[in-house]
């Protein structure tokens, strides 16, 4: 039995090439006691594998050279010298890109996917999804009439916010950045009202579809985004800080929001959402999403590709903005 | 009888000039019914006079050109057609920057100087003092064993912040200016440390006073040293907006927070303090906080100029850090 890993042969300066991967093919070695081995399925493609492909940070260590690429996966346990983790048990976690992971336990989490796609447990029932849970629900404090405003809301976690906001019976605004994806937040996941923010003027619009404000700003992007949004609360509201994906290509020139005294007029705060803070209560929460999409209340989208040859080429598609939805490698 | 008043005739681009002001002296009308003429004895000097120096927003007008700068003014009523608001009354409020005022008494409270300094009720028993002592106790939530800095600490609000802070059992730490400021916060005010940002370096003081970070960090510059302090957060921090002195003669283009994410980081949150959301808890505050002067548990400084003459020139003091203590313009 032989495990294939794609592996970093070299950090790349700017966007990944194929030529900073490796395809490799290993034999698997026996387990040690409190081992089990994983048979993957399906890997998570995340705008963070970029950054674990540099050199490393005091705060994150990179992806050493000739080791495999780091990822969220999620298999079947085939083999096991642990108790906790029983031949059959569906897990997910951070077992890299490979076909075979061996893991100790460390990290991996046991899914349920009895009414569940094993894809679903790297997205919506995934940390992506714990994320949109937890960061609305203990840190918004969504209640029936709030407006609230989703920014990159057509990902994994925006749509989840806005879908979850609307079941708590709120009117939810979002923004994206095509038509395609505005149609989607409309159509397909109930939002109230869809920004297209490269055609559209975001604060106009905002003034239009939040006269008195927004109670409630989820921020993915940071940056001017974060700015305009900021001229656009309600009294108190809460601005709960998820990710900055317009400053992680220039780390060391953040732009700090302008308008954050805003913060202090609207008689609101600002706070944020470390999703591993609440990874106790995950359990309860994926079972609690589970069951709405199960009773249609949460549309999940998944961008689904083939193959681990075909990594590079997946990856590349999220910063060049060509995937819609989850985006997903199966193995 | 005249009317002395200092007026906005243009309004700064940046700094203040003694060209933005005039000096005029007019008759004081006959009183309406429910008016009343205060005889001003002295004039707070507050940063936000040069906010209201600018055309105005829709949260805040600004003075119209030819008007009396607006102002919070203390004095004695002389005539009176009000029953509330009797001769021989002091009032405090926004009576502008003049020798004599009429109201309706919209705004103006009667202030008990039996046991007080007249001056004291536009500074420590006045809006700074109210400001300091609900945002630190609703904002801040301090509780014993807390380590709390406090920015532009010499400053009335400032040191009445961390005076109080005191009080409730928190570790405290102010930066200033200069040398002397520093002193006084230490030997004057009982705080554990002072920080003078201008020789010495506000991070690496901030790490060796508190290496584990600030619980509450109440801000009153913004700009660098909001961004240096929130690098210095423990986990579950306030941050209590209260001012952002250093941003105020170029609003069109404030530096926001580079280091916002710290705060996510830190389960901290963001928030501000507007005071006169408490109004009808001034009394009592007052109240307490006059007992703590009586008790000596907290030492109030004053910067008095004499003169409306020298209205620009004592404003100026404000951005230019000259003031040592709350900064009042008697007349």
């Amino acid at each position: 039995m032989t495990n294939t890993l794609v592996t970093l042969e070299s950090r790349p300066s700017g966007a990944v090439q194929e030529s900073n991967f490796g395809l490799k093919t290993e034999a698997i070695r026996e387990l040690k006691d409190g081992e089990f081995l994983v048979a993957i399925e399906a890997l998570s493609m995340d705008p963070a594998i970029r950054g674990w492909m540099n050199a490393g940070t005091t705060y994150i260590k990179g992806i050493e050279l000739g080791t495999v690429m780091r990822s969220f996966s999620a298999g079947k346990v085939v083999r096991s010298k642990n108790d906790s983790f029983q031949i059959g048990d569906y897990v997910e976690g951070m077992l890299g890109a490979q076909t075979h992971a061996i893991s100790d336990g460390s990290g991996i989490r046991i899914i349920d996917i009895s009414n569940s796609k094993i894809t679903h447990h790297l997205g919506v029932l995934g940390m992506p999804g714990m994320t949109a849970y937890f960061g609305l629900l203990k840190k918004g404090e969504p209640k029936p009439g709030d407006i609230i405003y989703i920014s990159a809301a057509s990902g994994v976690v925006g749509s989840t916010v806005g879908q979850i906001a609307k079941i708590k019976g709120c009117t939810v605004i979002g923004s994206a950045g095509n038509d395609a994806k505005c149609n989607f937040l409309v159509e397909e996941c109930g939002f109230d009202y869809a920004i297209n923010y490269k055609t559209e003027d975001l604060n106009s619009k905002l003034k239009e579809y939040a006269p008195d404000g927004v109670h409630i700003f989820y921020d993915n992007v940071g940056g001017e985004t974060l700015d305009t949004a900021l001229l656009n609360l309600a009294r108190g509201a809460r601005v709960v800080i998820c990710g900055a994906i317009s400053q992680y290509n220039d780390m060391g020139n953040i732009h700090g929001p302008a308008n954050y005294m805003k913060i202090v007029t609207a008689r609101g705060y600002m706070t944020g959402i470390i999703v591993f803070d609440y990874v106790k209560e995950w359990p309860e929460a994926a079972k609690e999403i589970a069951g709405w999409i199960y009773e249609g209340k949460i549309n999940v989208k998944e961008d689904v590709v083939h193959g681990l040859e075909n990594y590079t080429d997946t990856l590349m598609m999220l910063f060049t903005g060509k995937n819609f939805g989850k985006l997903i490698l199966t193995v």
